[in-house]
């Protein structure tokens, strides 16, 4: 007979969640320092938003490989993606959650070599991990921006790099390059600032946010604000295990699907179960959904909800043409060439996207090389496929050096 | 400067929900019947679940249209998809939140002629449209099952379902047809009733759920739980506008993506504003969210979020070869030919998996035609196509007739 108390619909979040954990996983200043360096970009006066805002203070947290050059002519400029930080390259460290981002890429001998060049990497505005953002501390107050935080766009984050360029007494940077986020990045570089890069490398990127991008980042947004604990932005002061972990980390979960693609998930995880014996069980799990907590939980310890909300706006904001009359008469501002890259299997970011770059850069003049990465691994692609990418990345930026 | 009282961040859901709809948009008795009419399958002993549960009464609300012959040999069994119900057809009225789900299908001279055929369609077990579900009373109680309700299987649904045949007096169904987990069903009926059914029409759908797919489903159902107002699934007897909304209608949002495709949300939506005087506004919308917070809300003032985790969870543990040896194995039972379709653009159930269902059907020694319908609509597509698929469904129907 059906028993009433057995309650196979109840969930039971402990079994996702470790407790104890702090509320939000911002980079907090007392917290080790690691490798990052810190930059003031506002001295003395405001920094207008494209958006409308105003910011007092921005610093920015940034690390640096190799040595620049006397005439400061071996700059590469790194942009991260939406989770990621200045840590593009180097071990896991006090200070640092994770090895390098892009440790596979960023190095000696590596594809962007650091015995050759000096590689770039800084934490954006709006990010959590040392560059102000929405868990920094308001000018002249101990609590943080939290909800106040102004929203930033892709210009915005490029023109406080562009100030880190001076400071680092980089007139011209030999390449800019990222992925995602990155490469809305790397394209407004081009845009804005034309003559201080010499080559562009936006990877699995988009030269405006399509509805179906949108679509993806809105519902990760709602999955945080659902998020009790979020409690409208203000969070920082939640005792450990209050955070709005369970918001974030559904955040993380629907975008890491969108990462990767049903041939890896067919091939690493097929229908396999965590324990066979709870098969039928509501709450039993397959390997797929171990897989997407895992990722969830390793996000929360390391990120932002505030920062995530910010990032994700500012990606669907990302559109070149905004102003400009357009996306080829945006495109006609290049000076420098671009190199872009697609995965076969990327959902999120897919080939025609990175075909229009190259048809609208063309159409407007200039010179689009597009390589095609036939991988299974999706989006996250341009971060696994070192093999693939790392040498047409090498190749491209010494032979912009060569033609200095 | 910045001014501390501007909260971009902060997120009004009033903008997103109207307030006082009731906590579950489920049928519940007392409400306006329609055309629904009620069958108890559990006639005096207890129904025996594939998981291990017992169900001691089981109701299935169905409806039927057109006639059935005197040697009950022209009926066809519509199988409904996971927010479906038993109104395939006919228009919108009391007790009926909208126009029949495949209308465009069913009716006079429609695809599914009801001037020839007799056309029956079931709300699933664990449904919330008038069969014993979660949102059902306990037997003898007057309390629903809520986070008691047993985890149900495609077979268990299917088995239902053919105590509804027997009832009805369809000794050999013409064919059973249905897309997504209608198409699952159709599966399981083959493979386990082949005598009972002529043709196989499983549309858009997969032997097996894949890891891809069960990941979709896994966020969705978190987007659930992690709403505080679902309250582990007793929210009936929460007050108008207390409901769990916010979680089932972004679980909601979450799966429109997956049903449709970027074709569609750039040729309908671009990246046109709500309201273009927000645009960097954070919660200022694009029109692709304004569309997905209209399905959201529509979802939830007809479904039942204990509805949607049972039937997800019994679509992630469809697989045709469990417990037969494989999906193969499983195919070698059947005994009716297959007509299964894809639609080129679908991103949830895409057209490789049609492919594989023929393949294996075909390996098993079976029969079965694959209709590869080219249309940007997605996994929506196998019920917008109506003049694509129509025709094809009508030959097909009416040359299994024919060969009697």
């Amino acid at each position: 007979m059906h028993d009433p108390d057995h309650r196979p619909l109840r969930y039971d979040p402990a079994e996702r969640f470790a407790s104890g954990l702090p509320a939000s996983g911002a980079w907090r200043p007392g917290d080790p320092v690691g490798e990052r360096r810190f930059m003031t970009v506002t001295e003395g006066r405001p920094f207008a938003l494209e958006g409308g805002g105003l910011l007092e203070e921005i610093t920015l947290a940034y690390e640096t490989w190799g040595e620049l050059n006397a005439d400061g002519s071996n700059a590469v400029l790194v942009c991260h993606a939406l989770t990621g930080d200045s840590h593009a390259a180097g071990p896991m460290s006090a200070g640092h959650s994770g090895d390098g981002w892009w440790d596979e890429f960023i190095g000696p001998n590596k594809a962007l070599d650091t015995n050759r060049w000096y590689v770039v990497c800084a934490n954006v505005l709006g990010g959590c991990q040392g560059s102000t953002g929405p868990s920094s501390d308001m000018p002249g107050e101990d609590r943080p921006y939290a909800a106040g935080f102004p929203q930033v766009t892709i210009r915005d984050i490029v023109r406080t790099q562009r100030r880190l360029a001076d400071r680092l007494g980089v007139g011209q940077w030999l390449a800019v390059v990222g992925g995602s986020l990155g490469g809305m990045q790397v394209l407004e570089w081009g845009v804005m600032f034309g003559d201080r890069v010499r080559l562009l490398m936006p990877l699995a990127t988009c030269a405006a946010a399509s509805p179906q991008q949108i679509a993806w980042s809105a519902v990760e947004r709602l999955a945080i604000v659902n998020d009790p604990l979020f409690n409208n932005g203000d969070y920082y002061d939640a005792p450990p295990g209050k955070g709005p972990w369970a918001g974030l980390a559904l955040a993380r979960e629907i975008s890491q699907i969108t990462y990767r693609t049903t041939e890896v998930f067919d091939q690493r995880f097929g229908r396999q179960h965590v324990d066979q014996r709870r098969e039928f069980d509501h709450w039993g799990r397959y390997q797929v959904e171990s897989y997407l907590d895992h990722h969830g939980q390793k996000l929360v310890r390391r990120f932002d909800a505030n920062t995530f909300l910010v990032l994700s706006k500012a990606m669907d904001l990302h559109d070149i043409g905004r102003g400009r009359g357009g996306i080829e008469a945006a495109f006609s501002r290049l000076s420098s060439p671009v190199f872009t890259a697609s995965i076969t299997s990327d959902i999120l970011y897919p080939l025609y996207q990175q075909a229009e770059i190259h048809d609208q850069v063309t159409a407007a003049g200039g010179r689009c090389d597009h390589h095609i990465l036939d991988s299974p691994q999706g989006h996250d692609g341009f971060l696994l496929e070192s093999t693939l990418l790392g040498p047409l990345i090498h190749d491209a930026v010494a032979e912009t050096e060569a033609n200095l």
